[in-house]
């Protein structure tokens, strides 16, 4: 492997270890990578910020987006310190990144008691099948934002 | 079903109608509803925040977070004009949401251009399966944030 993965993987890593230390959030840690430059930077900030969403990987792709101001990261990578759960594993896919770079498993996040199994059977069952019940309701304003969207003329596709 | 489900999902629906209108982003509502009171609200900014996270989902549960000072929802409903992606699944899992109202399901979604299909295939693929390349790059660095943690004694659990 190219060593500057390991340099990339560092940086993030090291990251996470200072801010764990500082009591921001759980272990994790990641950079935005594009043309060899770090544009983006994260680190959990679930608990000291009150947003169960600031995952390491969020943080580091709106860090990014912010600083190109551009909704879109598509030729850049992230290296993350450890696999990413599905929701940041979405966040990726909507951000358009390139390829995902990460050290620690899955495995290893569970002995640490972060266990993402469970997460990804939810995501992969039927709705009907979920843990959290998933209830439809539907409603004539929901439809017609739909159907305004089809029509709106000055839309910016995402 | 009880009027109140309907009433709320209107809330929703409504705002993601203005929101739209304005140009904010993307077709899409939520609100965050705990004993009957709405406590959070969000809708899509993806293009206008340039945050790809920034679905309405997401928005809300960091808008109740953020009210409650808290980074749980335990309790707590989401009402969400459409529904989830996975990455926003993730995010109500990880915010304890208790249950998810929905009125456009995601072949409605479909239809109007945002294909959730392939992400919950992504998601649900094997690590050497996906489509955005994963690459296991070990780093110490990683191997010692998730030790540090272990042994964190004043650490907050998530």
């Amino acid at each position: 492997m190219d060593p500057k993965h390991i340099h990339f993987m560092n940086i993030a890593a090291q990251m996470s270890r200072e801010k764990m230390a500082d009591g921001e959030g759980g272990p994790f840690g990641a950079i935005i990578v594009w043309n060899d430059k770090v544009i983006g930077q994260g680190w959990n900030q679930v608990t000291s910020r009150f947003d169960p969403s600031a995952h390491a990987e969020i943080v580091a792709i709106r860090n990014a987006c912010d600083h190109l101001q551009n909704f879109s990261l598509k030729g850049a990578v992230i290296y993350t310190s450890c696999e990413p759960c599905p929701m940041c594993l979405g966040a990726i896919w909507w951000a358009r990144l390139d390829s995902i770079y990460y050290s620690n498993s899955r495995e290893d996040a569970a002995q640490i008691g972060f266990d993402d199994a469970e997460i990804y059977k939810e995501v992969s069952r039927a709705t009907s099948e979920r843990h959290i019940p998933m209830i439809r309701c539907e409603s004539e304003n929901a439809k017609l934002a739909m159907e305004e969207w089809k029509r709106k003329e000055d839309k910016i596709l995402y």
